[in-house]
């Protein structure tokens, strides 16, 4: 195999690739970037067994073939070389040679008859958006997923189209965040569960723009990420995801509206008091004109107020001051409104058009 | 005690202070920064025994006193704290207040009888240089000391004083730094060993220009650095540093001059065939106009050939490619010139000035 690649182009394709090699593993060929070249197609390919990544590199094929090589070395080699062209030939006995200027590497690569490739999927039930709607819905929900150490379905994301309506949902038992848009085209309904850990990795893939779009792609245990020259093919988690319409009630007794950032500071400014060892809740106090807020550990204690909008009854009503902290950094709006009940129910935070929705469960707290 | 801050007066001084605040301790004192309002002064001081700094701040005072508070919460509250006006007060139970705008901090703190005070140093033997010039001598030398394990000597660097000439002097065993500048002003001789964590800290403490100077006055078994509105005293290091000069042979056999960037992106390159259980050198080969550099591991191999003006003789040598890394990094020259003697014999790379002189012991390899 002989290829030439100019450096950006290579380093391009490798950061790509580099999402779906797996820190650690048993598998070494999973540590492999496998590179083919046919007609004059070159394909890199890398898959942690879970995530797989397909993408294509701009460069000028001499002669075709295939290999595989380890590929944390290839692209510190690929950083490390001079600026230009880079050519890449490897021999019968996998033994690759890199040059670029003065600078010539040998390194050994692997046949890669053991490497998994990436299961075909049929181009059927798509839906089509913008690389950055589909990359802010992520970033916007993605830290509502729980580990999946004690439920497996919780460490993905529901990923729903009803009536040309797309919801990205996301829970942990404490909390959940739901995006919604609405599709420019028409697409069948879907209601499939995608790894949280494939959400994220898409999230730092795309780069697009507006203008630029993602095809995604459904089957019954798979998803299909396509984009620019890229495709990333994930599992689907299996089973039934909540019912999460149902958890969200659709009244409330209180309605605050207040400034966005304001609020954002000040509970930052009250995690400081949050210990490992002494989680206390932060505890607002919505009055007429003012919410105080404030929270007492071993530490010290903060008090703060903010000027609210209030509709409703008064309320006292305590929250893990991260789950707000979570969801106030997900929202672009500088002006929020939440929507209370009682101290025991839900408290949600949601605009007018419904793009976005995050609810939190309270925590009980000793009023002082 | 009251003192009003300005937000941003208060962080420069605490980002100061904390750089003398251990990260481990088992005297929890010493992970306080200590407060001092007397008379129109306000003093951040911070001790961790070996290293200690005291930084005058701008305030107004409202009321006078003394309290030691956490340096690393004190820091994050004032970060969180809103832009403006800063409220610091505190009661005879030690309880602070911090306010600014509505938010309102209670947090504790301690009398501080047990804070170890830093000495007084007599102004005797001083000498005057730039802040610029002073921090580019220690970045380009600190590299070359030693973690003090097998020689605590090591772990410090020599500041020498003599004809109005400073040197700074570090060494590790197979490698020697040497920064040297002329004086402004008359000084004293001085022949001390300060330690390498000093220094360092020193290194990110100093962010004044060539016009901004910095005080150094030495006594028996300390030094102090006095800069802009702070000190920093430091104990010495015991005993007789090397006589470095002997080390160091004025002829040589061979003199290759060459293009420092090349060569540091070359042996940048080479140090990726370097890993953990296989440190193999990089092996210089001097020819008439070029020289060949390589290196082989397990992991593959390198080649590549640098253009050089070269007197003297053909010469085959090698080195631990990371020392001639930091050198190179050290230097801020775009040609640099190596003086060889043969393959057993320390290089040098100094340049006509004499301003610098990095001295590198040479590897056995096996010639292939």
């Amino acid at each position: 195999m002989k290829i030439d690649f100019e450096k950006q182009d290579l380093l391009d394709a490798i950061n790509i690739a580099l999402k779906a090699v797996p820190s650690r593993t048993t598998m070494t060929i999973l540590e492999c970037i496998m590179i083919d070249a046919r007609g004059d197609t070159i394909l890199f390919t890398t898959n942690d067994t879970e995530l797989g990544i397909e993408t294509t590199v701009k460069g000028r094929i001499i002669e075709g073939g295939s290999i595989a090589v380890e590929a944390k070395f290839f692209a510190d080699i690929a950083r490390k070389m001079p600026e230009g062209t880079i050519h890449f030939q490897s021999d019968e006995n996998y033994r690759i040679t890199i040059t670029s200027g003065s600078a010539l590497f040998h390194i050994q690569g692997q046949d890669g008859e053991d490497f998994p490739f990436i299961p075909e999927i049929e181009k059927n039930i798509c839906l089509e958006l913008s690389q950055l709607t589909l990359r802010d819905m992520i970033r916007q929900t993605i830290f509502s997923t729980a580990d999946g150490e004690s439920n497996k379905i919780m460490s993905g994301e529901l990923f729903e189209v009803r009536d040309n309506v797309l919801r990205l949902i996301a829970l942990d038992g404490h909390r959940i965040a739901i995006r919604r848009v609405e599709l420019a085209s028409e697409c069948d309904n879907i209601r499939s569960v995608i790894p949280g850990k494939t959400l994220a990795e898409i999230g730092r893939i795309l780069n697009g723009g507006i203008e630029d779009m993602v095809q995604v792609y459904f089957e019954d245990s798979y998803v299909m990420f396509e984009f620019d020259r890229t495709i990333v093919v994930s599992r689907l988690i299996d089973g039934d995801y909540f019912d999460v319409d149902r958890m969200i009630a659709p009244n409330y007794t209180t309605k605050v509206k207040l400034d966005k950032n304001m609020f954002l500071n000040c509970i930052d400014r009250a995690t400081l008091m949050t210990r490992e060892s002494d989680r206390k809740p932060i505890i607002l106090e919505i009055g007429e004109d003012i919410m105080k807020v404030r929270i007492q550990s071993i530490a010290g204690s903060l008090n703060d107020s903010l000027e609210i909008e209030k509709e409703g009854q008064d309320m006292k009503i305590a929250f893990n001051p991260k789950f707000f902290l979570d969801a106030l950094r997900a929202i672009d709006d500088e002006s929020i409104t939440l929507y209370l009940i009682n101290q025991k129910a839900p408290c949600t935070i949601r605009d007018e058009a419904n793009s976005y929705l995050y609810l939190l469960l309270p925590v009980n707290f000793v009023d002082m």
